[in-house]
């Protein structure tokens, strides 16, 4: 596959780090810092993950600020998750994965990207775009070896339709799949989970189309897609862990609505049981597609001042923050496809103390 | 006192019924049904309290439309109090706080209400609105003999001023506090919450004009203040609890951020102590002034497309209405001098299971 | 037609009288004021036209709150058409139309409505809407003895899908045409449009369908449609000129795209050549659906923060504004078939000197 | 003066040549080979003055994004001005400033620029800051050798106060001049305009600090101030024409309010009696500070959905592209200072037919 197709880079997969630092800007570079105050370099790193501070829509230049400062300084092999809006108490961030030296004890996380070629924007939100996507996942997982049941995130970073884009697709005679700029957020979200619940297995091949054209009751758990305009294609990141367990653990669930705090209590109670600490969330949120929480009408679908992804992502933003205490999270708005209608998809990656071998020996967990 | 000062109404104070009723629009008043099943009539009605789905700033006329549809039908004696901002998933809802018969057993919940006269433009903001308020809140208090540790909420409903107020201080010689329509509503609500500070003595009188020129650090644990267009006086209504117990309890507490969920909890657990259950949600937020939640930067100030007022709701509405289980709650953005800066207050009405009186006796509780 | 069909009312198309008053807010009456002072009554209004200070999108309250309080106070037989959105230099204001006496001269200016039945939420945007308006449009013009050449405008109000609608629709097994809320409100301005365009012979019957589905080619050049949440059915304002002409005149032109001053220069010429004055304006306005306004690119249609009929309205409001030195004039966003694509009709009510007929005789003129 | 005070650069003022070029993003550098096609190199570029599609306010990451994007390439003796709004129908541009070689003939058009050192964040919007402005007017000019008389135009680009500069300030022991961020970009462009009309000598030393406590009504009639995050000191364009003549010309008006089409009428008739077209238009827009226009409301400044910048651009940039036929125009929200309050002044460059020498001997014009 020439147009759409994985690219994928040999040997990155592995033990990686993660770094998360704040940031006074979308341009700001200032966890480079930190990142060598660890010891790496920016060689080093696999993928910078970041909240940008704008409004997480078509129009959202922070999200291609933060990616074209990192571009600047980054290798070629890095890829970038710009996710825009941080709505309510969110705190504006960088996550960085990195590489760890092969020297190093492996720190159980396990991290692989992939990216697609350029999606051709007639394709955006259709078939082409899921399968994309799917091979990419699937790519990533064979270069880092990860078992589909390890496998706990997969952030996925897409294009958009512009004004510009919708035109030219008349023009060439293949009409985009909607005319809506801020629509073809949602359309090119949908296709991606799409993809990730393909190459994870949770749905059949058969059932994508249908699932494309109109329901959302094919779901990825693991998923978490962003659009934006600052790319052409797909970036791919999988998160899972080693088997071999290792000082950084994951957890994931799924949110069944923007109010369930259950899932998250019981996340919290696991890294507790650990003794553990969170050291970074990423959760997907949407407004329910059919206006209604619990049979409680909500008002973010009718609102045309702030769409919809903004109040979602304050919300449930505001929810899991205050759960866990630290609003520097990846909450990222618009769920389509990811976890059900309503709800999302919410992962944990935590740190748990590093117990030295020979007293495992007695340990009786 | 001729202008400011408060009008009160006899015999109103005393046991109160509260009941909620969704809506389908600011200016639904199908809760008039809900009010007739459950025995009572429009003339019964102390107070309307909603929460309507406008954006809660200078602009809003869904509490216009709402306050103008209840006006329509309500007795010159009950005041309304319309919330605007159902951000995220607060659900839009009225709640009306009934007058008992007098044969009826009292619920435990003590309600009472004052209004002031018109505030002129000129003091809106300032010293004589404080006094206003607080007036009022003192005559309330009186008329339900409700005694300070009793009282779990102040609801104040205040003015703001438009460009045409503005225009009109400046040319009557008296330019008013501010010429920012927006500003001028915060201004409203921190003389409010000052004048129910100083009627319930959480601040001194001397300490008053320095909290108004630029403390925050002066506040109020149970004042809840909205400012809006759709009025020109203070509406306040007074909540507590009755010290012989009833079916209906309140508690209040202060959130001392945006993420402090502790209290939240800690509520939660006293109610079911008490095998009751949440009624209503009475809180306030607002976006730390400055800038930071516990030392992470938030953007709320520094979006110029959404107002901190509306964020505020919905990531702390988001937090309450998920810990509650429940999204029609009353959150009211814009907490100045209520509860500490980047705080607020909140206040549960709660049921608990009547128990005849006969079997208290062999209660092991 | 039991369904969508068009109510009538005898008698009333005729000479009108045309009123311009500003409000201080949606809910502002004080326009009844001016119409007694011109010796008329409320029974006497056959139209209320407002402009209010909303967004003009699907969450308009002041729509709501204007509709609200003229209905408490007019007859059953008069109808409003609240349009919400005075952005940049557009001032708020309504216009009445009223029926003059039997006894007086005619005013030149004739005016008649219509109002349809309820438009099944199914049906919104669909061929059935179209056939309703274009049935109360004949009607209209019947009333009034209105030939085709003499209608200068045809001012329709209709309604939106909320997302109760929407669930609604699906749950009757006929789903909307969209699930899109804003986009409903362009899919029942298209089919209103089109209902116009087909009462007026603008378009045949056999091409509505092709237009409801895709096309923008097909237009009326006299249609000025708005859509809102406060009413259900569509009402209906033909406004044309008598053939024995009188003191008030009528002209029109079609802006082919929103920087097209010339049609406007040009009425305003033919105003000055019969010594007139504008006295009102109607016009519609877009933003280009290809994203471009000869050759250059615009913005409209990617701004997530405000929605593109805002724009519009501001920016063709404050080059009409500025040209006719007035700026309480009727601009309304959103032209779907209203004019071609990216432009929109727009009319003058202007009045010319009244000659005493005996003088006619010497008129230079 | 070490703080705040001018900048410059030699030989560099003198012959411009003005080049524009639309941008398809706020990071577009395509202008580049509009540039070299027409015979120059970056090294040659003076100034890049850059219309952006962000919302021109506080969060506008697209101006931060464009001046980013030109300071990659740009020599660092050019200066960037990114004014962020491109609302209704203006489009995204920039326009180039550049230097003419000196065996070239004179354009007509004299360029100058400066740059002031940092503004201390106190000292934003006060005193400081209006020295520091004026001291580099002057020193541009004087680069320049331009008479005021010749000067049409002194664009500055100014920094503005975030969250944490507030909070700076505060910890500093030295307030800023406001807490409120948007706020902070009115006062930093009065302070800047005031610079400007000092140095012109539009006002007096004795009245600037008056102005800056309260009043507009000091201004300039020339200068053309905007705001933003993306720098720390302000950067000043000085234009204007040569007394020898040549194929660039200048003229320039002030609106004295938002509908105010007369001074563009007058200009575009000068243009057409010089046979010429107007290359660029420079001109700055605003709500009318006390509400209303010529009498009638306005409600910008009461709109807490779209600050009043936006709305001021959009109507404004309606009247001005509309008239002139091109929406590529410099339209500059915030016009404190400069012009009458409400209004704003407006600059064309204009090219007339170069007419060879020999024949103006018969030229009868």
């Amino acid at each position: 596959m020439s147009d759409g197709g994985p690219t994928t880079f040999d040997g990155r997969a592995n033990s990686v780090e993660l770094i998360k630092s704040a940031t006074d800007g979308p341009g700001d570079l200032s966890a480079i810092t930190t990142l060598r105050e660890a010891g790496y370099e920016l060689r080093d790193v696999l993928a910078v993950v970041g909240k940008t501070e704008g409004n997480g829509c078509v129009n959202d230049f922070s999200r291609t600020l933060g990616s074209h400062a990192w571009r600047g300084v980054l290798g070629d092999e890095a890829i970038t998750v710009m996710s825009g809006g941080t709505e309510g108490v969110l705190s504006p961030h960088v996550t960085l994965l990195i590489r760890t030296r092969e020297q190093d004890a492996s720190t159980g996380l396990i991290g692989a990207i992939a990216v697609t070629g350029a999606i051709a924007k007639p394709d955006l939100g259709r078939r082409a775009q899921v399968t994309a996507v799917a091979d990419a996942v699937i790519q990533a997982m064979m270069d880092a070896r990860l078992a589909t049941e390890n496998v706990h995130l997969v952030l996925v970073k897409c294009p958009l339709l512009t004004s510009d884009d919708v035109t030219d697709c008349v023009a060439a005679g293949r009409p985009s799949i909607t005319v809506d700029t801020y629509e073809s957020m949602a359309r090119s979200r949908a296709a991606s989970a799409l993809g990730v619940a393909l190459a994870l297995g949770e749905c059949a091949d058969a059932d994508v189309q249908a699932a494309l054209d109109d329901s959302r009751e094919l779901w990825s758990s693991v998923a978490s897609v962003s659009s934006g305009a600052e790319l052409t294609g797909c970036h791919v990141l999988v998160l899972g862990t080693s088997s071999e367990g290792g000082r950084l653990r994951m957890c994931h669930a799924v949110m069944t609505d923007a109010l369930d705090a259950a899932p998250i209590s019981a996340m919290l109670k696991e890294v507790e049981n650990a003794f553990g600490r969170v050291v970074q969330v990423f959760a997907k949120a949407e407004a329910s597609p059919d206006g209604h929480i619990r049979g409680h009408r909500h008002t973010m679908l009718t609102d045309s001042d702030v769409h919809s992804t903004r109040h979602a992502r304050a919300a449930v933003g505001g929810l899991i923050a205050g759960l866990v205490g630290d609003p520097a999270i990846y909450v990222s708005g618009g769920a389509e496809n990811q976890g059900p209608p309503g709800g999302g998809p919410i992962a944990f990656v935590y740190e748990v103390p590093v117990v030295p071998r020979s007293s495992n020996v007695y340990s009786s967990k």
